[in-house]
């Protein structure tokens, strides 16, 4: 990027150069900010509206507040990048969601001004609150301030964290940063009040406000209001958040530094937690973003000046367009389904689901608690639900999957896209667990589809049973084996066996159980082994009949997931063999009990020695090398 | 019982029998049902003052509702005794609690009139708004009512619930049952709020709202009210709860059938999400409950007419007060440590902490998610917290857990009560999955200390880590160990064998690794089979160093432990041993992929053939049988 274009950005490489700027000059930095974040996403991908959206705020609090001495904690983080800029990252940023490269979010080891980790949204105020009432244990005078979308504020944490903020007394600032904008559009009845207090006069007064809290309060003044309200027997406060004891300041424009530096001057000399309502724009300043925040929210690569190019070549199609499809299939041949989002429908597939099925489409808001206890209580009633979840998110319902679905033994479908490594969003998104944390729980099956085929089936067969089914899949696409355009589904618990050794050599037998889309891999590696290759397609129940079959047949066993070893599938085989008094050498083939960063996700696999060659190296370096038998030819389906 | 006491209460073996009854028999039936609720707790211990504070809710509830085609939730479902009298299980009640008898809380399996399984909190909304659009989708007309006290409604997932139901078209109806009291006094600004509502001329307006709400609202005068409310620009509407778009009736008194039942029967006729906000007692009508009803909160049996009694020589010390006497005596250490409740002072036993250190304390509510990454943005900034939570509501924070502790690697220690069975709370309760939920976590540690002593000790060790650690132990006393006074730690990640084989028998020496409390059963096994035995006293990491001496000296191996077999500790030990390429035959003892119904803790135990007695016999039955050393005196620290 040339240094012409930014000659103010250039000369800020910590927020104190850009503490020293007139107010002129910062606007001048903001406009060169705005470009620079544009023309940088557009060569690396990344989100992009959320991040044009907050360059005013982030000169603002970086202006008024003593970063990072003070704490600003970005929720969810994707609209860090303005912030990244101006912390000293700014000639980093082309290396930006890439393996060894800058994070797509706020991450503690990368700068001592990300105070704290983002990624699943809502964590915030949590975390801003607890920074802010250490400090104040440890006797620092710091603010901890949590920067937060309308849409994280509907989670149900942020309301927990706000309840215990609220009788506080801490140096604690949220911001609500208010674009009516999550990923998916938002939706729920706190979307419509801020929609209430932003809609007409209120707006039109937002600068006002800003000049309003600029008027010194007399305490005396103060005390007599307070003195009134309780003599009335009861305080009736304006706002919500003003129930849940805040200040609130607001609505205030966000792209205008006059109203927000003067305001968050004020903010700072107030007591207490203090709530300050800032109205922002996704995609401010790039039109062709601000026209559809949506189709910006995480493009790609593209030129800043013609847009998102439709590709000439349609790509493969993903695990989870083959969830939608099966979605829709499904739908139309059985009126009890409904599907379930926590505000994901663009990234679980659940667009066209919406569009035809809309009376059965529920999107419940970015609320993975309520989305899995809802879905119980549906099931309940005989309606079949499936929720559609992120592997990750589901992390955020694992007490209502057991407490709620399991126990209860309910009839509901998980669908868990983005299992496994997922490339650029790195270790936050990585569904490493849900083998290990899915499978412990009674009544629960979980099925690994290795292949675009096989998931819609195994979808089927996860809606067929009487109980709770969890499906996993990866992020992106398969190997492309075509979906079949019916409803055929395959056997509960059941595995098959993809190759077989043609060794018959005692002791150097070797199979490999694949569960999920490392069945491939393995085949390849297997080519060269000349090793047995088992497709379990379950992790739970495990095809135990088949194991012992093969554990019969066969002297040595691998395992291959892609996910956690501890605990993972891989265990459960361990775990069947001993309980069988079947004692085998067993190799466990996944991914590390360590996170793992952002990077190509491909790359990643083979950095974990989960690609062909890398199974292959592992199995020869645990079982001693093999003959290559070229006849064997993998059957594929 | 004698059937005299309770002549009209007798007579009603079904709602259908009361929805008979005139007003005025209601009330002698909810005096017959308070005395009876009384009687029966002191026979068989349980959950007191919050049943005597629902008895005429749940009597006007059926009196107004089609139960059970009007689907009632219990939030939490501890108040649920008035209802399973009501619903032909009132000759039940004397095997409350007990194997085999009725659960203390809701459970679809025991009634149909039990529509959803509850006993962690704030559930209710979610599963009864499941319900009712269930319902509406297949065409029936059922109300879906969640009965949910103050308490828990600071839970995010309450609020998630809210959010999402304030904008649907739903025939729910929320009950707010206000008896300002969890199980520790309720904090957060939701609850001063509550308070405010109900403070001063409000509260004495109640049954004056009660009449109001009786008043039929003309259709075009409804109209005409909004359509003014639209011109304004805004709606502004008073309460709460409005906000999130429900009707907000109330506060009326909960404990006046005049109130309550006209007030139902008119919500019944209302569209739209109702919530009615209904003020009880907690204990109300038996004096002592009602003065202290933390203590009549969950008490064994008792005299009526006398009340609790301290048992004239004192109990064993429990784990929760091993861990209370800890917590203390490291604060009074180090002034960094801070500790965090969501809401549980009595059961996790930080009573005296909260007295001695008030300013450490943070009681959070109900908000177990935001508990976690509070404690995260706090172990930030240098402080030390220690998260005292049970090990089945830590479940509640799993996602927190991972991507707000673990990832960063912030030294947060979770001290993990109530792991592995609890006894007479059931499945909803016990912590039977924490070790395979926690150990694939990266980064993280988790201590299983086998007795009192070693709890302290291994609390200590935790707590001097630079990353999390969780540190499990069960309900209710162990075996007796005293622990020392003095803050000693043990070595990290370190077992010890407390018991050596004497048998030199080449293909029979035999090893039992215990990790917990099931240690001492596994001795006393031990003892019988000449068996060596080792306290692993981590789940992770695992001393592998010991576990492959042990393998290097020993034919055959037992994992012991108290927690779930899949994906627990023993199958760390076979994941070990592999990755180190040395085959064994493993026994894993622990529990089985079933959730198990409440009784009582030594009973079940025993059941799952995890007593002494049990552990022998499973060996048995996988090793063969052994000849008694009766030299060999197992070590005791």
């Amino acid at each position: 990027m040339s240094t012409n274009s930014y000659p103010l950005l250039t000369t800020v490489n910590d927020p104190a150069d850009l503490r020293r700027l007139s107010r002129a000059d910062l606007k001048t930095l903001a406009n060169e900010l705005r470009a620079f974040v544009l023309e940088s996403v557009s060569k690396t991908g990344g989100h992009l509206s959320s991040n044009l959206g907050t360059v005013e705020l982030t000169v603002a609090l970086h202006k008024v507040f003593s970063t990072p001495q003070d704490r600003i904690v970005w929720d969810v983080g994707h609209q860090s990048y303005p912030h990244k800029i101006l912390t000293g990252r700014r000639d980093r940023m082309p290396s930006l969601r890439q393996l060894g490269g800058l994070s797509g979010f706020p991450l503690r080891t990368e700068s001592e001004y990300d105070t704290f980790g983002t990624a699943h949204s809502s964590t915030s105020i949590s975390a801003a609150l607890g920074m802010a009432l250490a400090s104040k244990q440890k006797g620092e005078n710091r603010f901890g301030i949590a920067v937060i979308g309308d849409g994280a504020m509907t989670a149900g944490m942020a309301f927990e964290a706000l309840n215990n903020a609220g009788v506080a007394d801490a140096n604690l600032l949220v911001i609500l940063n208010d674009n009516d904008m999550s990923i998916s559009p938002p939706v729920g009845a706190l979307n419509r009040y801020l929609a209430q207090l932003m809609s007409g006069q209120f707006y039109a007064k937002a600068r006002d406000v800003g000049k309003q809290v600029l008027k010194p309060v007399p305490p005396l003044l103060e005390l007599a209001k307070r003195l009134e309200q309780q003599a009335k027997g009861m305080v009736v406060p304006a706002t919500l958040f003003e129930k849940f004891g805040f200040n609130y300041i607001g609505p205030i424009d966000g792209h205008d530094l006059d109203s927000l530096i003067p305001t968050l001057e004020n903010i700072k000399s107030l007591k207490g937690p203090q709530f300050l309502h800032v109205v922002t724009k996704k995609g401010q300043g790039y039109k062709l973003a601000e026209a559809d925040p949506v189709a910006y929210h995480g493009p790609g690569k593209f030129d800043p000046a013609v847009g998102l190019v439709k590709p000439a070549t349609p790509s493969k199609q993903t695990f989870t367009q083959v969830f939608g499809d099966w979605l829709c299939d499904m739908a139309a041949q059985d009126s009890r389904l409904v599907g379930i989002t926590p505000a994901m429908r663009e990234g679980s597939g659940l667009v066209e689901f919406e569009r035809r099925f809309p009376k059965r489409y529920y999107d419940v808001g970015i609320a993975e608690q309520h989305a899995v206890t809802f879905a119980a209580g549906m099931a309940c009633e005989g309606v079949k639900p499936v929720v559609a979840i992120y592997s990750t998110f589901l992390q955020r319902a694992y007490d209502q999957l057991i407490h709620d679905v399991a126990l209860q033994n309910l009839p509901v479908v998980f669908a868990l896209d983005r299992a496994g490594l997922v490339g650029a969003d790195g270790a936050t998104h990585a569904g490493a667990y849900d083998i290990a944390f899915v499978r412990c729980i009674p009544n629960m099956s979980m099925a690994c589809p290795a292949d675009e085929r096989e998931c819609r089936q195994l979808l089927t067969t996860a809606y067929e049973q009487d109980h709770p089914v969890a499906v996993r899949y990866p992020r992106g696409a398969g190997v492309g084996v075509k979906p079949l355009e019916d409803l055929s589904s395959l056997p509960f618990g059941k595995g098959e066996v993809r190759r077989e050794t043609q060794s018959a050599e005692a002791g150097r037998r070797l199979a490999i159980l694949a569960f999920g889309t490392l069945l491939y891999p393995a085949l390849e590696a297997a080519q060269a082994l000349d090793a047995t290759v088992v497709n379990m397609r379950w992790a739970k129940p495990l095809d135990t009949e088949l194991l012992l079959e093969i554990a019969r047949t066969h002297d040595e066993i691998v395992t291959v997931e892609e996910g956690c070893i501890m605990g993972g599938a891989g265990s459960a085989v361990l775990e069947a063999l001993n309980a069988a008094g079947v004692v085998r050498p067993v190799l466990q083939l996944g991914l590390p009990d360590a996170f793992i960063e952002h990077g190509d996700p491909a790359k990643l696999l083979s950095l974990q020695g989960l690609d062909a060659a890398g199974i292959q190296a592992s199995i020869e370096k645990r079982f001693g090398a093999r003959r290559s038998v070229a006849a064997a030819t993998p059957k594929v389906a």
